[in-house]
């Protein structure tokens, strides 16, 4: 299968896929709006009760731990599993994995009763989560790994996924393969919630593509563009945010292989 | 009881009435500051402890379930009955009703134990709760009824309230009469959360004047007009988003009857 | 110790402390995206499950009671006791106390169980927690106290902490001393939760500085500054909002005492 970012950004808006999200309090109207503006159907549920019924509705699920407490990781697991029954695409965002015990525990658990397709972190996230060391300070991911994409790929493998580790240069392995992303822009990293974008992003494109580790690439192509011209008349971070989702809304399937900067 | 939304905004701004809203994670900072923006003085609280007292201080209650789960929804039946022995109007937003069970039994609830003022909702989500087929993903209503007054006039009558039903042309009954108003601007559907934003203003308009039709209507309209303005200058659903606020901070009473396209 | 803003936000963009916030749902997103424009690293975390191992890697810790519910207060009273034998600085906003019983009692609760090192509120809050009659309109403050200087020495003296009641001027006392800061511009007033921003930036300060006095002085000179640019070229409300994040990013620590206006 190839990578193509724009062929798979005009099937997701042709299609609008329905992109559930249980996701954390901060971010909750970003990745909304991020999705929206896509050409994607955002939809946010987290009751025990309905998270089943939604899910059966949506073209991918977005598992996100930002703000988790028991009721939303047990909300997450049974919106996982049933997502899993029915063949829609799971995403994890293990946010602060490292920083305490809990979020740990319950990144580990999701991974473990979920089959995830994409795992969205940082470099902290996703090395605490193979076993190698990270610094993580809240949920900021402290200093680069060595060889991020060594960990994307001993990621692939150990957890049998497909790991997306996003930072300066973004890289996603399935184990086998490994590629880097070289989109994006600094001042991504001076707005909360970016990360958690990327993996709604993500969300959305597996929603209109088969082949995680290419719509994971593609995913972050298109985020990272959307962030370039986003930067462009931004005078800090405040109206940066504003002209992502311009941005996003903009983003021309016929020009962005051409900007995609992937090794 | 005559229309003129410019009137009641009017009013509005000197009382600035606080509107007591129970709503989603999604847009809680969003219809907060529409309320602001507007004139008004938005109280988001969902304690079951302190949702009672909270009420009694207001000039208008407003319900939402977009994020629904169990505690919310005792809190906001608690509110809304407290609300109906207070004299003071209840706005209903069933944010999608017809997507999964327990929001269409949960919306079903409010409107048999709570009194509701106005039901603010989408196609969809009107049409499921006075039992006519629709199509709802998630919580976008997708296609158009046949007849959206009919749709509006059939819950005015069903359901015993003032039915506000909005799309591409709103249209607000109360069984008798029925309004289409055809203010607003695309950009409105590509940002999350303008449907709750026309359910907190409408609570405002409430909150500023006797009689839920004409209320209702005026609401749209200044909803709409601002939607209008913040489009002259977007460049997409960013820049719309933020100009809206500014857009219904500088909506000006003077000429809004002129502008608004009721029939 | 001499208060210099410049040189504590220099100090800040330094070692970038994580300030731990447990906060309202409506400002969530806005005060996490505050504290990272000007220079520090925010976490949101609440569950019971975590707080007290994720408040000993912040450098303060925030507690804001504007959407409470009783998890999440048993979880503010678990981090700030933490936080306290960790010698970690606590800001307490008590949002919305007055207004109802469960408010009033449960800033009280924290007030008695938690040392608070700085208690930020508008005059309505803090008069209600010393015991002054006051109008509280929901989360708002009604009218301005006769003489703010003497409620927040007042605070300070009864309650045993620097008291930051902020309103068109800004006082600050420990019971002793009363600062007044006129920075600021009345726009902050029409955007929801630049009250609860002004607590975040506090607890930034903290994290920055010993000296709690002088903290929380430097923090509303930094907050009001920033409001001030911010304010330029603002159309509204939403513009605004949108350029007080680019205004934090931008405050430069070599001017910002010579803009100070404290008395």
């Amino acid at each position: 299968m190839s990578i193509s970012a724009g062929a798979t950004l005009r099937t997701l808006r042709e299609r609008k896929p329905l992109v559930h999200q249980i996701t954390n309090y901060v971010v909750m109207n970003e990745t909304a709006n991020a999705t929206l503006a896509l050409g994607a159907l955002p939809v946010m549920a987290h009751a025990r009760e309905e998270v089943e019924e939604m899910v059966a509705l949506a073209g991918a699920l977005v598992l996100n731990i930002g703000t988790l407490s028991p009721h939303w990781v047990e909300a997450m697991v049974a919106a996982g599993k049933a997502a899993n029954e029915a063949g829609i695409p799971v995403v994890l965002d293990p946010v602060g994995a490292g920083a305490t015990r809990y979020r740990t525990d319950t990144a580990r658990r999701l991974l473990s009763e979920v089959r995830v397709a994409v795992l969205r972190g940082n470099q902290g996230e996703v090395a605490t989560l193979v076993g190698v060391e990270a610094e993580v300070r809240g949920v900021e991911s402290i200093g680069a790994a060595d060889d991020a994409g060594e960990l994307a790929r001993l990621a692939g493998t150990t957890l049998g996924l497909v790991a997306s580790v996003t930072g300066p240069v973004d890289h996603v392995s399935d184990g086998d393969r490994v590629l880097a992303i070289a989109n994006g822009h600094p001042l991504l990293a001076t707005v909360t919630g970016t990360g958690c974008m990327s993996s709604a992003v993500t969300g959305c494109f597996l929603a209109a593509k088969r082949g995680a580790l290419e719509a994971a690439v593609e995913a972050l192509v298109a985020f990272g563009v959307a962030g370039e011209d986003a930067a462009v008349d931004a005078k800090g971070p405040g109206t940066f945010h504003v002209n992502l989702y311009d941005a996003l809304a903009a983003l021309d399937p016929a020009t962005l292989d051409a900007r995609a900067r992937v090794t």
